[in-house]
């Protein structure tokens, strides 16, 4: 799935700024790309950026409105319809993550074939993969895993994008979810994937490329996550990562949804390299990047020093301190 | 997916035996339940049952239809759809397992429309599944794994549910693929379901139950398998297995369409265990099914001795000489 910029980020009317994360998120990690937020009355999100009426955007040239917010139920609501089919009619593709999928909507599939515009669900692709085939490809590859969801992986993958680009390193940030889609502009929603293709779609992601090539790919749940570890083992398994960043949350007590134990990390480390082995057998752990964002700075920074030194490995949080000491140890290692 | 029963099994004008192995995989497991076969002229297989008209077939009883063929593609042959029509208006269902939707034949959707019957297409579950939830269920649960794909886990799964039930045991096959699925008239081909959802699909093929009932879950593929090692994970953690039974062959060299080489038994087995006492602790290996096919007599007597006593665990050829030792170990554990 390929989404052309510029963007316009489309609000609705969301009752408050979390609906809005998607949208933020694209902000956050590609702001050149974002000329403007459209918001309908009574839309509590704020994404920072200027507001902007559909007229203004195709003036200025904008190629996609993305429908950048959750809904309860993922469902487009009617009254969102009327803005969509007008973006439509200037020419934009629309992209959403909603479950509901936009050529449902007969007034917005009509507009799209009348005006040659592109709808994508990024929820939804209609893209085929093969199965995976599990031989190593060229190029270096990383991986973010993690001991639960929902622990910075998408983070701590575009920290180390942009980290690694400053230092010197040639790198592509590789999406698995849909923000992340949005942020690099392609990818895959690699848990929408038919189950069969998942390693499958983990090789296309990140295919062959030149040796010194990095692709810095977004992890998603977690092996010790009893609804969605297939999810992360097909994923291990295409990306043959030559290292991995254990992402974690040091103040969970359980699994996100689930009655489970946060494993430890040493655990997830260990069934990594265990698993990993198969599609490549030279996997390594080259960090720990700690989401302290419910701590204070100094219980964050005993914390992450703490974990750094109990397990060996560079740790940071790539919000709070940079993931400079995790690029310093794959500048040491490869 | 429910399919009713008795079934009229159609084989088209498919040239070889094995193109019919689905039929033949019903009429070896669920004989009582094929009243006949329909042939087309120049059909090279014959799964040693009557033949039978479709109006034969209506008078008799049938209720479902099921194309028990593969063709190159998956893709239904233009002339099949006059039968598959006929049969329709004879209100027989009609199940397939090929790629290609019934339904998107539109003489096939609309006889089905105009005659109230059900198409089933085996490979594409329009069930809503939740996601996995990881909750230790009452009941007990086997789970064949494998060394490779079509290894025989099917074979070894349907066995056990016979050979448990001689023996006394409260015990029930469950279905994972699409050959599977027409054996036991319900179950989920669980590669073809959504990522997301691999681990959920198998909490609800195997919910909760009476304390001593055991579900014998066909597995798939293999953690092992750089292809479909995700679906196996994710049908380990839902299945939440209390027993299970390695599947192996021991002359392949290597991977079904991988070039991946054939892992060690032990290590499917601490893999098995490692991984699956994320949602069943008490997990434990019950023996080896060896498929000795490929070797003669005396070949496969000492090769399913030598792997038993190498491992310590009751071995057998399933098909060659029973799962006897498996049921025993199976009696004396639980």
């Amino acid at each position: 799935m390929e989404i052309a910029q510029p963007y316009l980020l489309f609000l609705g009317d969301v009752h408050d700024q979390l609906a809005a994360k998607t949208a933020q998120g694209i902000v956050d990690w590609r702001r050149d790309w974002c000329l403007g937020q459209l918001r309908l009355p009574g839309c509590k999100a704020d994404c920072g950026i200027p507001d902007m009426t559909l007229d203004e955007a195709h003036a200025k040239g904008v190629k996609t409105m993305v429908v950048g917010v959750v809904n309860p139920g993922g469902v487009l609501p009617d009254h969102w319809i009327e803005t969509i089919v007008t973006a439509i009619s200037l020419k934009m593709d629309i992209a959403t993550g909603l479950h509901q999928r936009l050529r449902d909507v007969p007034e917005i599939a009509r507009a799209a074939d009348e005006h040659g515009v592109q709808l994508l669900d990024v929820r939804h692709s209609a893209q085929k993969f093969a199965t995976g085939k599990g031989t190593k490809r060229p190029g270096l590859r990383l991986l973010t895993v993690g001991t639960d969801c929902s622990v910075g992986k998408k983070y701590t993958s575009l920290a180390l994008e942009r980290g690694m680009r400053e230092r010197g390193f040639n790198a592509d940030f590789r999406a698995t979810g849909q923000t992340g889609v949005f942020i690099s502009g392609r990818g895959v929603a690699i848990d929408a994937v038919v189950a069969d293709f998942i390693a499958g779609a983990a090789e296309w992601l990140s295919p062959a490329n030149e040796a010194n090539h990095w692709d810095v790919i977004e992890g998603q749940g977690s092996l010790y996550h009893p609804s969605f570890a297939g999810v992360s083992l097909g994923l291990l398994h295409g990306s043959q990562p030559d290292a991995f960043v254990v992402c974690h949350e040091p103040t969970r007590t359980k699994m996100r949804n689930v009655e489970a134990p946060i494993p430890d990390i040493s655990d997830v480390i260990d069934m990594t390299i265990s698993a990993g082995r198969l599609t490549n057998p030279d996997i390594s752990c080259v960090g720990l990047a700690i989401n302290t964002h419910a701590l204070d700075d100094e219980a964050a920074k005993s914390t992450i020093a703490d974990l750094g030194e109990k397990y060996g490995l560079p740790a940071c949080d790539p919000i709070r301190t940079g993931v400079g000491p995790i690029v310093d140890r794959i500048k040491e290692l490869f």
